[in-house]
């Protein structure tokens, strides 16, 4: 995953043992001597088997090498790279021949998802791969002004990008909850609106660095001229609303403490910053943010609207066009391209931008949202709208949002829509929980950008999805060892399998109820509740809806005794549940682990034909009714077919 | 955890809700900042509750702070620093205060150790704590040059080490393995001597800005002139072979490579590079090693053997202190005392230097090694002898070396004990296990090193332990979660029950027989394996101890019936085990499964009086014999204790 362009098996294979070596012909071998040196301790990892040598060898043994790799150039890491690669697998030899370094160690990475192996021995199976991305951008946004986000969790994170063939990280970086990047132009800027949370200027470069090597290209975001009250936290005078102070926003939602675009000392202060920020990325674009500016604080400023009269600017969108247009000429100067939220996509913007398209239905825009109008229009566009992983929306949706569907386009306009990014808005994550918000979604998303359009089989994603999420493991990434840790501390240390069952069936609240209006959770509130250890797609949940799905199509005895077997797990769990001794986390699940215990009772019962009493079905009533509503901000997710069932036997 | 100096209870509570604030009373107040967020977001997290305010309220409010911190200076991190504290907490009110910021801080852990709950809600009891540390020195080694380990992981256990009040960090960074710190003036040693794995000096000032917040002194070690494999592969003109050349070491144990002593060009070197690393460190100490020389190459090249005859210098040991000595003007110059292994201890080594204690009796020195000599000879020292982690031993063992014991030292000898350092040599760990070879039995170590001499009741110990043991994740520590990583990649992701019952009852190799000889495992070998996933003091290795002994002694049905559950247990783990599809890892542990089972099988026939065969007291035997046996890197630790009840049961 994502699956690749075209495989065909041959019957041999290659078998794993610990003269295993592995040679590089290519120039700057940079990138390729960290890929194969992570390749041969994951190799070893995951089988066990102790390697002789544990880096390539140098070239002069690269005859002898089993495993050899070859490439022609070092990939410049812009939009025109080649990524595409050829893998051969035989019973005595690999090799790996790509155009660029990148492109081999996508080729790496597909090498390593093809280690298998039988009782006593792994194996690389003989295949013949020819592969290559169908988009140039596929992108994993991280917020870390709502939450900041250590590098530690930023290079997990990359790493585990780089397993699913990803290649743009898009770094949120300031917003109003904070403002995460040290100036020295403007030391204010990270010294009073950050919380002492922020980067250092090294600490950017450590993980441009360590993206490069991946082959992962850095963008960076300054969200302006909404969502700026970190930014006027430190200097207020750039503010749209005279003689204002502001505050590090602790809540979640649009405010309104915005930029001035009237006041040329804000082009000044832009400009200072990105001269100083924008030489630590190298990428040549950088993203301005521009969404969701409500101009509350314009319309209330007299001098703001005299400035539009005098310079025909009739709507607040014309005067953050202006707005944009300025910032446009100050990062042409600095040698780079503009990426905004598709809010900046008015007449007036040129046709350098890339729009980043992210409003469709949710917001009234029409399905498909602004990406096609884009691309038609002569932008350059990626989507993200479908890709928002932090409305803790089912794999399955994701994986189907298909950028470009059944709309016909001119060459031209195909090769704009240059491809997408999974955004993950950090208001309701910590670096303990983010993982788990991420991963393993994004490899489905990851899968959708990379593999032809026709690969959309659920079910095969599913199961291969399944490996994927443990592997990502090896990598750091902390999205399945956390859940303990998150329950054991609602115990206090006591044993959690009976929260383990509850959690099995639990989701988040999705779409951003959890946080009704931005105001239930604070940037410092508990994230370590029972929702936080709940995860989407829950396990249970998707076993419970296939196995009512057969038996109430079949009524086998067989598929009988499946849904029998959850139904007991539930049932008996709330006996768990009560022996742990309570406290106040505890008690808030109470009802819930009651009511599922007695909704499972009856349906055992009704399902075995046992003898159903009016009140029974009373209760039963009521109970399934509350285990339909939200609670401790989760969803029970098995409740609806629990009602299924229910009907079903009736 | 540690112990406090004095406790008294008062029965009242301080009942945490929203309204919590804490104030702050002392100049400079940024480590106290730092400490109360952390405070509060670990507070919120255990609790669930929502705290109105998420840091520190400004001193003007300082009046209404329920909990309210007071403390006169700044700490200096000197050993001279104060770190008692005063704590009192009411129903209404908590007072905390110190001299030093520090003590406020260790105060503040104490604090949240108190925090409890009942079903409703979570309070601080009622306690007046008068405390302060028997010794200025406790202190953790890491050793980053056999297995590097990135600032994270550091970071993480700085973390830890605060929250049971430890105060120095010991930075083994080179050693024959590697190089891990980056040097401008001789670049050589960070390229070609540490695999690209080593810390930028922009890394090392954040780690000793990152200590200096939590109370906790660096020490750096650079270790000379033995362990210098590393530095000579960058540097072979300074080693004491002639035209040799060296590469990094990749197996463990004791090499030849050796600096040259009288090789001016040395000192030259020494003295260029510690002046430049040397102001990285703050710290007073300068660790420079010393220890393991044998001298081989000494012994092999002439003129060095010439040069020892023309400055009288008898024997390699007086050759080294000739070496120590200029070592110790160079660091006299850059303001820096030296600390050394006590091998360093010969008669003309100044009384400035500070002896590290670390040979004992498994080195040939009589019990209790060279603490006290170096304490009666005029040295400041402190103890590592009987805190060495890596050798895999019961927390037990290492709460219960007390350094001092029963000798009678004068005030002055006394005050030359400064603590004491536990060590964590990395040969088999890698950041993926470091932890949970470090926790939580170091937190045993800091209770001997803080608590008065005479806490030592193990079993209270023990249950305290426990607690802190999964408070441990709280600040990250990653011992608890990742066992189950290690076990998934071992089954390759399917059910891990039947491996964790096994994990249970098996301990890693101790005192180095894991890695014979240095010679089974290479740096880059897998650390993935069975005996990673299992830990020193296993869990139900030391349940079945106590039900065995409660049993034999009283042959109660009670505690009858709690030995059958155990072996229940291991009876029927192998068939759960044997379900699993198997891979070559797990084959290595299928002989191990089935003579636990079958033992366990037998000893359940024995202790419920069935008829036992001839046939199955052989097997029994030979099975019993076989589970005594290392295997695959651990040893079955209830095998002892299954040949006991077996006695008793004749």
């Amino acid at each position: 995953m994502p699956w690749p362009k075209s495989i065909q098996e041959n019957n041999q294979r290659f078998i794993i043992n610990e003269n295993l070596t592995v040679s590089i012909d290519g120039e700057d071998p940079k990138r390729l001597q960290h890929a194969v040196t992570s390749f041969l301790r994951r190799l070893s990892n995951r089988s066990g088997v102790f390697l002789s040598h544990g880096f390539a060898v140098p070239l002069s043994d690269e005859e002898q090498a089993p495993i050899q790799i070859s490439y022609q150039k070092s990939a410049e890491l812009i939009i025109e790279d080649d990524e595409s690669y050829q893998l051969d697998v035989e019973s005595n030899k690999v090799r790996l021949v790509a155009h660029t370094d990148v492109g081999a160690i996508r080729g790496l990475e597909t090498l390593l998802q093809l280690l298998t192996n039988n009782d006593s021995e792994y194996y690389l199976p003989g295949v013949s791969i020819s592969d290559a991305p169908r988009f140039v951008w596929r992108g994993l946004m991280i917020d870390v002004s709502r939450h900041f986000h250590p590098i530690d969790v930023i290079k997990r994170n990359l790493d585990a990008m780089a397993s699913v063939k990803m290649n743009v990280f898009h770094w949120h970086l300031t917003d109003d909850q904070g403002f995460r990047i040290e100036s020295k132009t403007y030391p204010k800027l990270h010294k009073l609106a950050s919380d002492g949370l922020y980067y250092t200027q090294e600490q950017i470069k450590e993980i441009v660095e360590y993206a490069s090597i991946l082959g992962i290209r850095v963008i960076p975001e300054f969200d302006v001229p909404g969502h700026a009250t970190a930014i006027l936290t430190a200097y207020p005078e750039l503010g749209s609303k005279p003689r204002a102070t502001y505050k590090i926003e602790r809540f979640s939602g649009v405010f309104d403490p915005t930029l001035d675009p009237t006041n040329e000392a804000v082009y000044v202060f832009l400009e200072n910053l990105f001269t100083e920020i924008a030489p630590l990325f190298p990428d040549s674009y950088f993203h301005i943010g521009g969404d969701e500016n409500e101009g509350k604080h314009w319309d209330a400023n007299e001098d703001i609207q005299k400035f539009k009269r005098e310079h025909n600017l009739a709507t607040n969108h014309d005067l953050q066009t202006y707005f944009n247009i300025r910032l446009e000429q100050i990062l042409n100067k600095l040698d780079k391209k503009l990426v905004g939220w598709d809010e900046i996509m008015t007449p007036n913007i040129p046709k350098t931008a890339i729009i980043h398209s992210w409003r469709g239905e949710h917001e009234g825009l029409p399905k498909g949202g602004t990406l096609i109008e884009a691309a038609k229009k002569g932008y350059n566009t990626i989507l993200s709208n479908g890709f928002y992983i932090d409305r803790m929306e089912s794999v399955v949706k994701h994986y189907l949002t298909e950028p470009i569907g059944n709309i016909e386009l001119t060459p031209e306009e195909r090769k704009r829509i240059l491809g997408g990014e999974v955004t993950m808005w950090s208001e309701l994550v910590t670096p303990l929980t983010i993982d788990s918000r991420i991963w393993p979604r994004t490899a489905a998303i990851a899968e959708r950008l990379w593999s032809p359009k026709e690969v959309t089989d659920i079910d095969n994603m599913l199961k291969r999805l399944e490996v994927i999420n443990y592997r990502l493991e090896e990598v750091g990434i902390t999205h399945i060892r956390n859940k303990n840790v998150i329950l054991r501390n609602l115990s206090n240390n006591q044993d959690i399998s009976a929260l383990e069952v509850l959690s099995n069936v639990c989701e988040p609240l999705k779409i951003y109820s959890r946080n009704e209006g931005g105001t239930e959770y604070k940037t410092f509130s508990p994230f370590t509740l029972f929702a936080d250890a709940c995860n989407v797609d829950a396990k249970d949940a998707l076993k419970f809806k296939q196995v009512v799905k057969n038996y109430t199509i079949s009524l086998s005895e067989e598929h009988k005794s499946d849904v029998i077997s959850l139904l007991e797990t539930w049932a008996k769990n709330h006996k768990a549940f009560q022996k742990m001794d309570k406290n106040p986390k505890l008690a808030l699940l109470e009802s819930l682990s009651y009511n599922l215990s007695e909704v499972s009772k009856f349906l055992l019962k009704s399902i075995q034909n046992e003898k159903i009493s009016k009140k029974d079905m009373q209760n039963f009533k009521t109970q399934l009714e509350t285990l339909k509503q939200p609670f401790a901000d989760v969803e029970l997710v098995i409740a609806n077919d629990m009602e299924n069932l229910f009907e079903a036997l009736k």
